[in-house]
């Protein structure tokens, strides 16, 4: 069931404890080029680098005291297999990640910082997939899904319930799409806690958020191409009906205006961010008819990017 | 004269307009590699992306009618040409940069988009010098200097004057040496606002004020050789008396602990800085003993690097 507005309340107060409440920052040159003005929420701030320490804790701290015994695990080659492990390593749950093995060695060198254990997989859905249930089997483990869960898309909220008391009366709030996790928690906050609008941003590479949402039904992400990266997950199905619910309009941009807008951000606001980050950017620059004077909250998602391997 | 307590205030009155009060970070994990607190003053956040905002608009400020009917000048390759074409546009002053030929085009192109005038030279300090001596002599505009000026460090000094509000009880605070206008601002409000100690800290390619600071004479730089090229410069006679009188004492660190001071910044706290600024961190990670368990201040100084082309 779609979590109702206690249920939010309630995840925010749950991770208070483990998770930073990030700052909100602004740029006089980006709302110039906009022509609105933009708050942006900046969750590569966020402990581990990114928002999903947010979900990922609001699950582990729900486990039964059984289950906590047992451990947790995921597969993930990115972002929520080092929010697993530090949530792991906060809560003294055990950590087990499945990471591909041409996952970055950076990535897994903080996986194993926070105190997980990792083992590898040949680098398939199919090879992760089994290999994660194969640990549940040996050991009992709870399987955590990055984003097709009430109680992390719950937890992801809280970005949004902070960002609209930080700033007063927004307008709206633009947040990427990938697997719907963050975007349905955000749309969710917006509208137990504000009156704000919600916007979606995708790559023109990965729309299947775009598809799903213009056409009623939901259309999985085969061969997804987009530098980026933490938006080439399929839309679940957990998502999807909050999406068609409280979602205003899903918006796509090009790589190319995802790299402009990555680059001013990193110029201009003089902050490390992910790709995935500027697609919000992108598209309000690309739309600036429908934002026009509006104050816009943006949340930018993580930070965690290789500095030696820009795209500029 | 060096400015006392209440020049302090008034500078910082006075920009208070015209500039960001900037926010100051921390970071977990720098902070168990130092055994101490660090909080990062971010001037990358500032106005023009530098500290040096605040000295060039309290001088700028400052003219009589009479001088910003006949605009200003000043010659630099860096930061400061920006903060006083951005101080002049702010102002309502007419703004001449005279700046090397191979200054970088990303700086011109900065100045340029504040509005103010550039005239070429010959990238030798003697062509830079002649040249904004022919535009004070052709249009009577007051010449500004980036930091050998009381006016320049009393505008300066407001950064700190925040930081020591905005962080309780802080033991210390470090800032990198170049030209000496920051580092001795930040002693003067160190000691008129707190009871902080101030440490300065400073390449060892380019190490005169250290030598200065030992040797109790004011010895030139001559040949600078670092890639923190914001501390290049040479220690000014009005900055010295007062690191002599306020500062505690001076690191010098190495071209490659600067280089991996300035990597954990970027990666750990997901915020762009310029190599100057890790200088201080530098000294920190190197000195442990001196800092261990101390709440030490750390100004990072600005974040206008060109992202295509990093030292790591």
């Amino acid at each position: 069931m779609i979590p109702d507005r206690q249920i939010l309340v309630e995840a925010r107060k749950r991770i208070h404890p483990f998770i930073h409440q990030t700052p909100v920052l602004t740029c006089e040159s980006i709302d110039n080029m906009a022509g609105a003005k933009l708050y942006f929420k900046c969750e590569n701030f966020q402990k581990m680098g990114a928002f999903k320490m947010r979900g990922a804790a609001n699950v582990v701290l729900q486990l039964t005291a059984k289950e906590k015994s047992k451990g947790v695990t995921t597969h993930s080659s990115g972002n929520f297999a080092q929010a697993v492990a530090l949530s792991g390593k906060l809560t003294g749950v055990k950590a087990t990640i499945v990471m591909p093995s041409n996952a970055p060695i950076v990535k897994k060198k903080a996986v194993l910082g926070y105190g997980a254990k990792i083992i590898e997989c040949e680098p398939t859905l199919e090879a992760r997939e089994s290999t994660a249930l194969q640990v549940v089997k040996d050991t009992g483990a709870t399987l955590l899904h990055p984003y097709n869960c009430y109680k992390v898309i719950a937890g992801n909220s809280s970005a949004a319930q902070e960002l609209v008391e930080q700033v007063n009366s927004l307008d709206t709030i633009v947040a990427p799409v990938g697997g719907g996790g963050l975007i349905s928690g955000t749309a969710l906050a917006a509208n137990y806690f504000s009156n704000c609008t919600t916007y979606g941003a995708e790559p023109e590479g990965a729309d299947d958020a775009f598809r799903s949402f213009k056409s009623g039904k939901l259309i999985p992400m085969i061969d997804p191409k987009t530098i980026a990266d933490g938006l080439r997950t399929s839309l679940g199905d957990k998502g999807f009906p909050i999406i068609q619910k409280y979602v205003k309009d899903i918006f796509t941009v090009s790589e190319q205006e995802i790299i402009d807008a990555l680059r001013l951000i990193w110029e201009r606001m003089k902050i490390i961010i992910e790709p995935s980050c500027a697609v919000p950017l992108a598209a309000i620059l690309k739309n600036k008819a429908t934002f026009k004077g509006k104050k816009i909250g943006v949340i930018i998602t993580g930070g965690n990017v290789d500095v030696k391997n820009l795209p500029f």
